[in-house]
């Protein structure tokens, strides 16, 4: 059957991860966890398309998010009138649009998880890719939204990584109004001016510190300014070291009485962001002790480098994998995301899981901690009998055991025994199944077991 | 709270589809659904990128398909030194490169599903998307690939299909090999040639009688070849008759009996397709009767529109679903389909659902048989007790029932239980829990009975 062929070798696309099958099945395993915690919590599930318009994407001024567009290679005249189509680069953006859109047809508080690919055309390297999952979850509610769901955002995500079996994890909280107030008193109160403040203090853990005191000089020109958040950075300093290793009760007592002065408590700004971290750090656990001290740390040195957060601020760190640098999962509280879309007050809160990054930074410098197993899901590999009387046992066993939920792959040529356990060997699959005779028996592939087994019964 | 802001309207993007979270979890639940079968049979998963290089969607020359580039907004001269990218139209081109790319870690024969999005650039309408899911299984081998997956797949999907309660499903199985066979006796040989017919007879149940006949007319020259296209045609249609409703084994016997001419069985070609459908309908049920009579049927008049199917292909009829018009689920076998990215040879057999089309048909026009239901996926509303020293209770009630795998949403406020109630059955929730006094019960809102309850037993 061979002839020339003309070969044609594509090579990997960068930045566009793909795995192998039994690395898919881990990744798939992750999924399902998460999914299970999203849902265990009452969260539904939306998925959008994965492109908007492109003056949605553009809306909030991201274009540095290095957007794709899309646009049919074979046009017409009629995709003129049709608006210019972009892949989206967040989940965040889709959504506000999405409930804003529907929301007549939504139940408010809005309580949605959302998986889904995401696409920028970043410079890939190890961990920055070009398409990767998302894992969010979101609440938006009409004109309020309870102070609890801040908290339960991050004890959900909490649960989810500490699932994963992938060490020690700790979310790190602040609240953006505290530096906010601070601003305000020393006489910044636009908000523009305060973002660029906030972003530059966002580099605190990727750039050295006489860089970072460099671009605050440059961007801080009131003095005033300057010093509150040298204070702010200081105080910050402190209150983590003191933080670290206490229970959430006893974290909300240092902070009022570290973060000091109490004419600073003037200024509303101030004074709610310092109640609203306090509400957050006693609402996680309800009083009750249901975390170990790693678990959640006050960290005032966070506060995001995107414009639209207002309150709470999240990121959360391996303390176990250095290798993993950042924050896996980040978020926080804003103020109006689809209110752009919609003449309607809309606050929420959201915390997202940068899931591919994740995922390929474990398996590239921790593979052990990914349990990397068979190269398929089958439960057991159900060989054809040598004798063809056996033969439509074992397609009758195969069908008893899958009603059973027992994952069945059945050989697929009356093959040599020894050639059929080769190939449930190869692809590291845990069971073998054996009919002579009428008999039934199964092998354990690991203990090298075999016994004799009804499909009736069997469970594996 | 409320400014004057300047409002955008985004609509909806036409073919691009989105539901609402009442429908996205039917949807879910069909994909376990579609999900569990397929691994039932070890049937792996991957996932692929959802681009890939230009050059290779193209090499098949399918540039009908309406083919998505993308392109980064911000192109830097980097770029021109890339290959162009573009989104991929199905699932098969890029199983194909990456059996090719990885064949080296994959175990043969290479059992895949992959249950993704795809994307063409087609004009939308009623069940035609530009964005859509497709679930697909294939096996490739290496050299040879026995007959029994070309019987697998099929009875997988009638599995799948029949698993989703939305009425009897048929599967109509036919080879392309019969067909080819009388076209090679009236002298027609090439390849081109033969497709071209493959595809005029393909629009069969398309198209009005007299259009095709004037197409076969305009596209078969050759007049032995033409007359043979009409005795193939007619036999078609009288084994279609015959074999509805009958057992496999009797519908092999009919193709026989009924393709008649012995001379025709000199050629090899034919004489393969006959014994290739013959072994493939008898494997379905291996002498046991499985199937209703319905579930499969030869019909000789599917053929297939793609080039490169070479043997057994099927299509998939709704019988109870009028509505849909057309196959839900086709495919077939191909000779060679990753042999032009290496130098193996690497038979296949595979079929797709056309996911998205099918769920957005059976929404539109038979919801009845979605049975959507709640808006979340919750279990369980825990409302927050009235009475404060009730609450840990009931949080901790909540944390109970999660670890036995209860979905609990917990409201958000001490508002009056009138209204927590009111939320639960906005959304649509199956129970409400209350505690009051340290006591607990459960609400089963379907019915209004109301009775005490063990957070430790509680099942629902």
């Amino acid at each position: 059957m061979s002839t020339k062929k003309s070969i044609y070798k594509p090579g990997p696309i960068r930045g566009f991860p793909e795995w192998l099958p039994e690395e898919r099945l881990v990744e798939q395993r992750w999924f399902d966890h998460i999914r299970r915690v999203f849902e265990s919590y009452g969260y539904c599930n939306i998925e959008t398309p994965s492109v908007e318009e492109l003056d949605v994407l553009t809306a909030k001024g991201e274009v540095d998010k290095e957007i794709y567009v899309i646009e049919r290679l074979h046009k017409d005249e009629g995709d003129k009138s049709e608006a210019r189509l972009a892949l989206h680069f967040d989940q965040t953006v889709p959504m506000a649009r999405y409930v804003a859109m529907r929301f007549n047809d939504l139940v408010f508080p809005f309580k949605r998880y959302q998986m889904q690919r995401v696409w920028r055309g970043e410079r890939p390297q190890m961990g920055r890719m070009r398409e990767f999952y998302q894992c969010d979850i979101d609440i938006i509610n009409v004109d309020n939204l309870p102070l609890s769901f801040d908290a339960e955002v991050a004890s959900v995500m909490y649960e989810v990584l500490e699932g994963l079996n992938i060490g020690k994890v700790q979310v790190k909280i602040s609240n953006r109004k505290i530096l906010s107030g601070l601003m305000e008193i020393a006489g910044i109160d636009d908000e523009t001016q305060k973002n660029k403040i906030f972003r530059v203090i966002d580099k605190i853990d990727k750039v050295s510190p006489s860089i970072l005191e460099e671009e605050l000089k440059n961007n801080i020109k009131n003095q005033t300014a300057y010093s509150y958040v040298q204070y702010y950075l200081d105080k910050a300093k402190s209150l983590k070291a003191l933080a670290s290793n206490q229970h959430l009760t006893q974290q909300a007592d240092y902070i009022e009485n570290l973060i000091g002065d109490k004419e600073f408590f003037n200024n509303q700004t101030f004074r709610l962001g310092v109640q609203e971290i306090c509400t957050v750090l006693k609402s996680l656990d309800n009083g009750q002790i249901l975390y170990p001290e790693h678990a959640f740390v006050v960290d005032l040195s966070i506060v995001r480098g995107l414009d639209y957060y207002t309150g709470t601020v999240y990121e959360t760190q391996l303390l176990d994998v250095p290798e993993f640098t950042g924050s896996v999962c980040s978020g926080g509280r804003y103020d109006d995301l689809a209110g752009s879309y919609i003449n309607k007050h809309l606050p929420g809160v959201g915390i997202s899981l940068g899931f591919s990054r994740l995922f390929d930074v474990i398996r590239q410098t921790r593979p052990d901690l990914l349990g990397i197993g068979p190269k398929g899901p089958a439960d057991v590999l159900m060989t054809v009998p040598e004798n063809e009387s056996d033969r439509p046992l074992a397609y009758e066993a195969a069908r008893i055991l899958r009603k059973q939920g027992v994952k069945v792959e059945m050989y697929h040529a009356p093959k040599k025994i020894g050639d059929q356990l080769k190939y449930a060997a190869k692809k590291n699959l845990p069971y073998v199944w054996f009919v002579r005779d009428g008999k039934h028996e199964v092998k354990n592939l690991a203990t090298q077991a075999q016994e004799a087994a009804d499909p009736n019964t069997w469970r594996g």
